[in-house]
């Protein structure tokens, strides 16, 4: 039987702001990646949500991202692979940190952010200071990184265990890339084909690209960005129509 | 034979700034309190006094500030103990990773910053709040507060492991607290005062106050502000004359 | 005939964040307070504020506030005056930079945000910190401050022009003062209830405290407060009674 | 008759952090570049540093960086024109404030920072976009720009004053462009040579490459780092060997 997990970047607001509705969609996810507070999130953010995930058995990652709040971590930036290192590690601790105190919780897995996912996809020196942090804080801890990319061949390399991921509403070039935000089809507006793109990957784990070729691609997760207001909706209906595939929702693991 | 604990607050420049000789200092001190990102230093600043630290056996702390680069951590602020809670965990959690990764080392203790460090010194609530979430994050954590402060009386009830400081170059009142920062006297720039009212504090448990009353105060570590271009200079003489007057320097439970 | 002037705090989001409808509350008032980037706002945000303002003939004020967006700058914090006059000096030049380029535009009032208004109306040197800075920026500029606080006090005393606030939406106390948001009934729910406030304050210079004393508030301006769903709504219907009661709405000076 | 100017970026320390020797420079140059609260600097500092600037006569022009106090704006940041628009008017109505109100004084003209200097050396939209917002703010600003970059030649097609700079303490390609700092030679350590650089640059518009070129480089002012230690020292010196050489220092248009 295929088991696919599903995960949603949460806990993206801080003080005052608020940012996609947190708490509705930790009953339709099996993991949430949860912001540290560089390009999202803050203490008491992180401190709600890595509760509210124990409360439901949602598994836990961290979701480090650039120092950047102003541009929430979506701007590409000149950094050494030594700063990654020590950002990625700071994060991670700051959040678990939570995850420990908020009784019964383990850290699960880190999945990068924004500019730093799309930089350690491409960029083997900076994917590899990542693993190192990871593998350094916790070897047990799961990878999640875009299917096929450096990060997640660095982490296979250290012997991390990893987690490849694929985009439900992202549009895919034919080699397996995803299209830029900047360009037509980056994002899938309709819920219907952004399920039926699921099903496909968590099924048959093929993607068809925006010029047809259709592609294999092994991925263990599936995410949806939980910012739109439709990601309850979509969610809900992408576990309906997996489930009648035939496709068991979990955390790696779990 | 008497045992004395001398600290500083180290790593609390960040990026391009620089505060303090960080590194010459922790040859002459057995704690160090490591500043966590929110009133100064930053994740690799963090690391690198972390491994300082480690290297030298030097025992080490988490150094939690208010969220407030601006004001160096110094101002106080109308803040929940709720919020505190979360503050004080973010950064212990932060520093820990960095402390774990460092073959050998072990977090030691927490010593508040600044405005926090004299909030808690004030306020009940506030200090139950910072010492419930050391307390939750690991039981075996010392605390570094002001000696006969509400964060001591707050450790004591919950059980955690705790100091008390006094410090070397601050003048004090005769009810034990420290003179402000913009009274007269607050600050000791003689370096053989500093030295003397250090050697009572560890020798004879005593401190003369500014109004030439002698207290009594069981003091346990020894603060020696680590900003001033003199605090080599001053820790080494004060070394010295605490050998001479039998006195060992050494960090609780080492 | 009586005139008032309606004003909301806009431009309170940054970056990927948001706060409020802003630019539907531009069509139902005649004042505009523009955050300035340390409590909320950010640059673009200002320019993109500023634009609306203009083309909608709002008048513009600055919106500083204490440099705090974790807290958005509602934590009252121990700044000096002199630090406060630096702060509203930056945040006023850094909103009349997009005022002065947006053709047409010039900068109308100053109004300090959250903690900085309370603490302005409790304090005096602060107050006469904040007036001084505005005076020597723009000795045109108006002072928008609580009524019957000691920033009023300031400007009156200083000479600068001032416009008395009162709060459609918030509870008074029988002595003027507004109840503290952490008290029962310091926030007006019913949209009804408010209106009627707004409308005996612009009609009769009168508010109805708490304990059922009325009192004399003769105010030029009223705040509704825009982060509210129902700010829009409010603001429409306290415009159609404010006409039906035959009170003009209109910024001072237009 | 030979003249040039002197600048230093300046005020680029904040909080408790300092970074060079402010006060000590604005003796020995003609024109001060003053950070403005992005990479470097507060509102404080840039209040200070602007009454020293006016007391001395030395020109006073904004130094506006990215957003990154963490990397001092010196890391490359993938950020759209329109933005770097922003926050160019942001940082100049900032401390024009300050300029205005310290009486007497007048904004003179605006430096890029670090990563937003070079990137507007190299890339032209970024460059308009910059010399846009200058010259919406005031068009008789000087634009201070590296000879022969993009932002000098959008300037020049803008028709606001612009001056070239070159460097006395940094190596050159021989096609005019600045070694980057992660090369070897990128920095003139000896201030004997540094000098000698500045004075054949000031006398006869040339400089050697570091493959021994000599290229004809016309600039009217010379930048020498204000953070070296030996900043003050450098600069008495090649003042004196400027008068010799009978060059005379003023900043353009003094």
């Amino acid at each position: 039987m295929n088991v696919i997990d599903l995960n949603c970047d949460l806990g993206e607001g801080f003080g005052i702001y608020t940012l996609g509705e947190d708490e509705r969609l930790l009953d339709v996810i099996s993991s949430a990646n949860v912001a540290c507070g560089f390009h999202g999130g803050d203490a008491s953010t992180m401190h709600r949500v890595v509760a509210q995930c124990v409360e439901r058995g949602v598994a836990i990652g961290a979701h480090p991202g650039l120092q950047d709040m102003q541009g929430f971590g979506r701007r590409e930036m000149a950094i050494q692979p030594k700063e990654v290192y020590d950002l990625i590690l700071y994060q991670i601790g700051a959040l678990e940190a939570f995850v420990r105190t908020e009784g019964g919780g383990r850290l699960h897995h880190v999945k990068p952010h924004g500019a730093l996912y799309n930089m350690a996809a491409r960029d083997s020196e900076l994917a590899q200071s990542i693993v190192q942090a990871i593998h350094c804080f916790d070897p047990q801890l799961y990878v999640y990184g875009l299917a096929g990319s450096e990060l997640i061949r660095a982490a296979r390399e250290t012997g991390l265990p990893y987690v490849e991921e694929a985009f439900v509403d992202r549009g895919y070039r034919s080699n397996g890339m995803l299209l830029p935000r900047t360009e037509a089809g980056a994002v899938i507006d309709s819920a219907e084909k952004a399920v039926s793109q699921g099903v496909l990957l968590a099924k048959e784990h093929k993607v068809c690209a925006v010029d047809g070729t259709v592609l294999l691609l092994q991925a263990g997760t599936l995410c949806v960005h939980g910012d739109g207001k439709e990601a309850f909706q979509l969610l809900q209906l992408l576990r309906l129509r997996l489930k009648e595939a035939g496709v068991e929702i979990a955390s790696p693991r779990s």
